[in-house]
């Protein structure tokens, strides 16, 4: 069940039979010269929208831009603060709670929302901390790639070359939903690897936006695959941290 | 052009031949009985993506939570405080100022945003104006219905009962886009109207979450004329905007 | 009766007569080359103390810096950020309530504020609404020229050369309430109109200050008579905001 | 001059022979049995205008509403939280500074705004000192009552009961100026002296708001002794400080 | 005891017997060519750990960041800005609070904390009065050299040069605790004295550092004296805090 | 070199021959029936006072309250909400970097605080990114625990019990420095393991506070070992650190 394609009679409804949602979280921000900009938020999109189709599951609006502060040499990216990233996250999450959804998961497809994301829920948790009292809520991270087996199949597929950003498993997953290929020759074929700073930094660091990845490795099938056992996966883990029972 | 659909390189050849862009901006939240949870984020998006088809513009991922408190009362709805929007708006604008973009124009399709997005103008200005510096770039607000012609073919299509929240016209949008239509029988017709306060007084005084409308006139046809127009009108704003000289 | 000069105590009895109170509200900004500074703080405060002397209502301190960073460009205007604007309003607010006022009406003097005033009132809501929870009072923004019958005066004082900033009309009505007149030779005679963006672009499109406006029709008589309608209809109108009744 | 009451080109005057400018400040608040709720305000805001008709000086407008968290429980008082408190404080100056004021002066009205001002100071200082730049300009806190030779009066006029708040020397000055006496029984005549702490604890140590003072000492004849010698002082304090060199 | 050096339930069983906490507060910065830069935090921290050895009080770790933004300009300083200073302390005394602490004394080792310690405490209590309830708790900011006894004693043995920053007395402290002793040849013997602004103001004002002090005066013998004094003094006023009953 | 025992101008002097610095960064918080609450700040202080022994490196003070909310149900435990925690570290690294420090290391001793740092470093980060301009510093999260050689040596010392908070490894190193061993009987031996979610959660889960640990394997030879090890390698991780070329 897609939530924003619902009226709230229909929320509503969901409500006295599940309280569990996921919310698809990513960034806009340049994956080198092939990759689409949107592609870390319409990967957890994809496999939402996929997952939605096999169970009775309730996706949220995508929360699409991130934390990308380091990305924002290249055009085209759109970066939070981690301030603001964590104002935001604590409104959505009030928002969910105030309807009462108990266990709220964010699927990630960025790894530069993990801190921000992570911070977000404690700053909502201390307030309960600080007041002595229960949020009545749980929240968990999920990055779509650590969801049961989807690394493994990664490796299987990418041995080499898989790297930390503009990964070809990525890239497939997009190829595969938007049927939209793009061509580079990459020099070197796989990225290079190093801290991440700040942009100009960054961009001197790593000047085609890859970080140690080969992007030409991604092809439609392979993409397909990944979402269709990501999506699996992610139906079982809602499942599972929806039946999880919380401590008296 | 479609910002997240486009590479890095892409974007630059973009800001070759244009420093236009438009950024779709709405509202997650109820719109009555049978109008969608993503109805006031999606108008914008609909419009943005049909003008896309029709002339050389660029459209920014669509910023879909808006100031929505009043709406809380009804399951689904997610909103920002003004105060996180605000924050938003700055990171957003701050990041494609910094790609070289210098007309920004948000097309709005929720009039609770309307407040905050000029708040967040003005608290963007505010730095260079305390500087005493140009800013280097414009904002714009643009609401869908106030672009040319959209108002007038909203009231003759719908003469009564068109009102202020869950309006016919905006759901004859989605209908078109979506094909999705859903049924409600409306007690009253035409919705009451009255002030917007916290969530539970909104509720109290519009039960069914509607203000003012009567959203069974909707029709995918009218939908279609709607956004037909809208981007024509759409394309038009962002050239003349685009072509606006500013004073030295 | 004016809070400032009471005693804490005569605020307690008004208290159990009447839960409503005015707050008159503006801008501390250039107003052209004859308008006062204080211009848009003293219109509001002259219309309230005219109105407490025809009515049993209370007037709160004035809130007399606004939102004014277009003008920082002219000496002498200061300006509050939207973000600080909110978090004072927002002060305001929870003193007031505090004591048990349930209508809180904001008597506004400068457009610029409009924005940030409504951004204000939905961070206000948008606690109670998070919480589920009723705030027990409700917030008003009315402008001065908005109360009854002051607009059509104007217009009809002032058919053309209104415009929108150093209006003849809120000129007239500093030169009644201090008979202050001041002369310049204004070249044009109406100024010029536009957008507005950060203050060095506000001064190169508006040289002299004035938006849109021939601020040598005012007269210290049109400024008695829009004072006297503005507070004649300003009992009326707090009147009506204190009489009416939230659904419970 | 009062700023207020002058157009920007006779600030834009102003500038060309001094940069200096007093900025009354103080707190609405309650004030006892018989004292105004503007008293802490007003009391500034009087002894500046009678500075400006005695030397070349410019008064902005007043800051009218200060940290009286603790007044909170005796109705009429508003205030802000010092977070507030700063950011406004920050605002108004960085306006100032905008137009080339050097020295800006804040003469202040009220104990419970001295710790708020100067964490002000610090803020705006601070962000010169991490940058390692001048800030170009100094800000100075005034109390009313340390003017040269004003505490000496007072303490003269009231060897006892001139208390910490309510005192019979602010109640004597707004009793000159307003020619509005209000009377009381005291109970006890001198009101006791302890900690300041949150609203309720603040009303049940001092239960008629003052804090040991006799307010009925005031006269207006003693008010208008105070005012004299202040405004006399101000007049000497702000032409040392507008002469002061700052160190290259 | 040390809380630091204690276990959660050392800490409960303190609970039972005792309701108060001292929090050592400082500041790490220049102090002058032979002062060290933790001296404003290592001695309160100095005289608590002294004072924990003669009665039973609870010292907590020690706040060694200050406000010194004035001291930027010397190598190894450290600085909070107001704003983060406030939001820290509100942070620590929520902590603490939240486990039944009902008096919390901050002895304070920095003039330049004093603002923005008071301003946290307002802040605090704020959101209580703001609310109609009582915090439960109490806060209390001493500075060391403000224990009974200590300024005389400073008098007595620094009659002149003893300044205000990089005073003997406080350089004594930490000679005597870390048996550290730096030379230098001091131009002029006292140093000058003056207003503080900006850090790039100061250091030209202040160009070794000190503030009207002369800190060839200290000795290890006057250091142990200052503490022994300053500790007898922190149990009493810890022991009198601990007694004082909160109005009903 | 301790920078807190260190004058200005001795630190001036350290600059010129490096500028690389470490920051020792924990949390006070509850450490189990027998672990110390300082537990946190005090390993990587400890670590970093062995290692200045042994090589020319420089310490700044210890940021000792870290992000700890979901220990609040323990008394003695002092946490920072994230957004407090972030403008700290903002704070710290703008004035080092304003002594020109270039290398930031800071050696982090909780496994709670790793989100907030590191959206900490990005808030930082972001400020010149948005800017487009370099920083000029770098800023590195280092866990002493994975420090060369450290993990290993704790999985040989402790193949099983080690778990995640009150592990053997960081009681064993404070009974190593302080001296100072409590006992308690575990029941279980080894605690439970879970999620992290607000403090009366967290008590519920894990009664005695531990989380997956044995603590009663600690002893002060195993600390010195692991003490010894970590200093060599924090020594060597600082020189490498320092010497990392910046791309131009």
């Amino acid at each position: 069940m897609l939530l924003y394609l619902s009226t709230w009679s229909e929320i509503e409804q969901y409500l006295q039979r599940s309280r569990t949602i996921v919310v698809p979280i990513g960034s806009n921000e340049q994956h080198g010269p092939t990759g689409l900009l949107g592609t870390d938020w319409m990967c957890p999109e994809i496999i939402c929208r996929h997952a939605d189709q096999q169970g009775d599951i309730l996706v949220a609006p995508t929360f699409n831009i991130g934390m990308a502060q380091h990305h924002l040499g290249f055009a085209g990216t759109i970066s939070l603060r981690p301030s603001t990233f964590i104002a935001a996250i604590v409104d959505w999450t009030r928002s969910l709670a105030r309807h009462g959804f108990e266990k709220i998961l964010f699927l990630n497809g960025h790894g530069g929302n993990i801190a921000s994301i992570e911070a977000a829920f404690s700053e909502i948790y201390a307030e309960a901390s600080f007041a002595g009292r229960r949020t009545g809520f749980a929240m968990k991270l999920t990055n779509w790639w650590d969801l049961e087996g989807v690394n493994e199949l990664a490796k299987e597929m990418f041995p080499t070359g898989h790297g930390a950003h503009a990964t070809p498993s990525e890239i497939a997953v997009t190829q595969y939903a938007y049927e939209l290929i793009k061509h580079a020759d990459y020099a070197p074929r796989i990225a290079p690897s190093g801290p991440i700073r700040e942009a100009l930094d960054f961009r001197a660091r790593f000047p085609d936006g890859r970080m140690g990845s080969d992007p030409n490795q991604a092809t439609p099938e392979k993409g397909k695959a990944l979402v269709e056992l990501a999506a699996k996966s992610l139906v079982k883990e809602l499942a599972a941290f929806g039946e999880e029972k919380v401590p008296g």
